[in-house]
């Protein structure tokens, strides 16, 4: 009989550090909640030799993953490297050994998460990855487990919180994308190479496994409509909040029957809607099912100590069901086949910013452009740009419109002579 | 080897024929997400020849729980017949007997929690009560599963539908209490004996079955100190809306070290807090904990829907365990012990509005009260209570001050031959 659990950690960055003081420090409430001790048997590291923030015996510190994720002393390996190669061979390699993984790699998931719950299937282990999504926000194991019975309809998430400081920093200050971008550099709030962040990349994985859980059915990063918050000015927010609404980089996968469209764009929200309250680096994920109507989880997104605390609560889950000798198969099954569906199929309320020489006629011509098109205004403003400008500013904001009419409307656009620049089009979302 | 999992069904009101609902028309559903066939093999009800919306076979209908409890066909009983007893005495046959347990009855947890765990725990069976805190909102497992690294600070919450629903419409119409409750009782929102609700017994249930998992030690309902919200008159929101608050009933558990304070009253909030957004019959838990600060869970607290998919969601918890052939242990492990404090020891700031003669004098005799009582006030509104009347109204706000004070202050105010009447007073929560 089993008289304690085994942990392997591979990477010992900002997460990891976290996790193993936890495991370490925390070991009498953990050993109380799995009812065995749980014990940090192995780490393997870049450098070994590097000085650490929190200290590890010598004796279990290791470089060789590829040795500890064959190690018999451990049961589960908690994979916090990050990145896509090697550390997908490493979860594969573990779950190919029968070890449980728990990892908070999105990318991995993203991109191959079908792929690793099958093998684990097959395998009969667990591969858990609550802090992959929301950081501290319990957001998978709510998915997977309890709203079990219901049928998901949306999910409409603020998943990135490097994105959503800048976008609260631009929305209350009325400052420029790029000073505030290098502010939440220096503040260690954004990467050196920010693309991942601002292009939505990060959030489109997030999406991705949000969705596949929800729809039961894989949907990879690459299946959703990504573009990022580089092009908001400060313009745009002025108008947002003149209008009554806000401004968030939103992850929205939406079904119908069996179609699903995923997005991640920059959208124009009611500001009175409680995801428009979420500020700063927090996040927000709804959850519209055909049972509970919405339900939404709401907390912080990133930080050591936020995704330490779902790389445990994986952790000792998985432990509780060893402890409990049980051979419990792993919870993910894609048991339903979707189609995912282009962003040209989508219907939603456009704005849009332009700039157009201030002459007679000028505006018959645009809105004739969108007459065409088939898209109906709802609302209009016109601003003069300065004593000096013989332009104008124009904010268009149009009734439901499909995204393909609005691409060509774009199109057409651009090619009037009196149009000078289309500063901006953003979806607005209701 | 088992082939299927039988369900046995206490009680067919609402919250069971949904049950019912999901687990026949979404058999094929849960079937994937367990592993096995999830049969609804008997349900009891207390006249079986009653017309339902959801009509159920004949042959597994009956009128004795207790012969269901020990049907050889049934693992996981369903207890949804609500009230302390004979629920309780069910619920405890039905471990006895060695089966499992899912239940939305809140009192019966609240009062008999830690008797039901310890029991569940020798007979190797697990007790479910995801639905009874929360109706929808997935709470009870992401405390017990996803927050188990954390140690929790407090808890904030409004988790009483019909009183939220009250006192939004009270804040937003300014109607008076009486009217709104008829008119909710109406629309089927309030019992037509409200008590439980109003008084806020319904939300210390809730409140001390939160604050058990959080605490990991048994905390009853007796425990909280509990105060309705039948003072409260549309003055009280005209001025909380003047002074930037709104007011909800909060049920609120703090942990100082090894001490408990768990409360329910009425609070003033200020509104830009994602609490006071929360309006009509919605509920939110707000968790802070050393790990994650503050998670938020929002959605729909009551209804035949949510809490059928809180149930269901149990029952398939338990039915995966059951398929992975596991004798998992009830994760319920109350291994601290807190001691509860009074309401006493509180220290917050306080709202007071009195009536009193408006002559020179008096404002300086009631402000002698409060500093003879150690309240230091921090702003005062005065406003007259109309042409024919020598009273005026005053409001007080007060610093943070000890509750003892308070109450002391409040007697010596009653004594006070100016003051007609004191209008209400009001702790505020920040």
């Amino acid at each position: 009989m089993r008289t304690s659990i085994g942990v392997g950690l591979i990477g010992m960055g900002v997460v990891g550090s976290g996790v193993a003081r936890l495991i370490i420090e925390g070991s009498s409430t953990l050993r109380n909640q799995v009812g065995l001790p749980l014990n940090l048997n192995k780490v393997a590291v870049r450098d070994s030799r590097k000085q650490r923030s929190f200290p590890i015996g010598k004796n279990i510190l290791g470089e060789e993953p590829e040795k500890l994720i064959k190690d018999d002393s451990v049961q589960i390996i908690v994979e916090l490297m990050g990145g896509e190669h090697p550390a997908l061979e490493f979860i594969l390699g573990a779950v190919k050994n029968g070890k449980h993984v728990v990892t908070a790699n999105k990318e991995v998931i993203s991109k191959h998460g079908a792929e690793i719950f099958s093998l684990a299937r097959e395998n009969n282990v667990r591969v858990l990855f609550e802090a992959s999504v929301g950081g501290g926000v319990p957001i998978i194991s709510p998915l997977m487990r309890d709203l079990v019975a219901n049928d998901v309809k949306s999910i409409k998430a603020i998943i990135n919180g490097t994105t959503n400081y800048i976008l609260t920093r631009m929305a209350n200050e009325q400052v420029n994308y790029e000073s505030v971008l290098s502010e939440a550099q220096t503040l260690g709030y954004a990467e050196s190479d920010p693309t991942n962040d601002v292009e939505g990349i990060d959030a489109a994985y997030k999406l991705s496994i949000l969705s596949t859980l929800a729809f039961r059915s894989s949907i990879k990063n690459t299946d959703i409509f990504t573009e990022g918050i580089t092009n908001l000015t400060d313009k745009d927010f002025q108008y947002a909040e003149e209008l009554g609404y806000s401004i968030k980089l939103l992850a929205i996968a939406t079904r119908m029957e069996s179609r699903v469209l995923g997005r991640v764009h920059p959208a124009m929200i009611p500001s009175g809607q409680m995801l428009a309250k979420v500020d700063d680096v927090l996040n927000a994920v709804e959850i519209e099912t055909d049972l509970v109507d919405k339900v939404l989880f709401h907390g912080p997104g990133a930080g050591s100590l936020p995704t330490s605390s779902a790389v445990v609560a994986d952790i000792v889950n998985i432990a509780r069901t060893i402890a409990g000798g049980t051979d419990l198969l792993d919870p993910v099954r894609l048991t339903e086949t979707v189609e995912v569906v282009s962003i040209d199929t989508l219907s939603t309320k456009y704005y849009f910013r332009l700039e157009a020489v201030d002459q007679p006629g000028v505006l018959a011509r645009i809105a004739t452009v969108f007459g065409d098109c088939g898209i109906s205004i709802s609302s209009f403003i016109q601003k003069g740009l300065g004593d000096k400008s013989t332009d104008a500013e124009l904010v268009i904001m149009t009734h439901k419109a499909n995204e393909s009419s609005v691409t060509e409307a774009v199109s057409r656009l651009r090619k009037l002579d009196v149009v000078k620049m289309i500063g901006n089009v953003i979806r607005v979302v209701e």
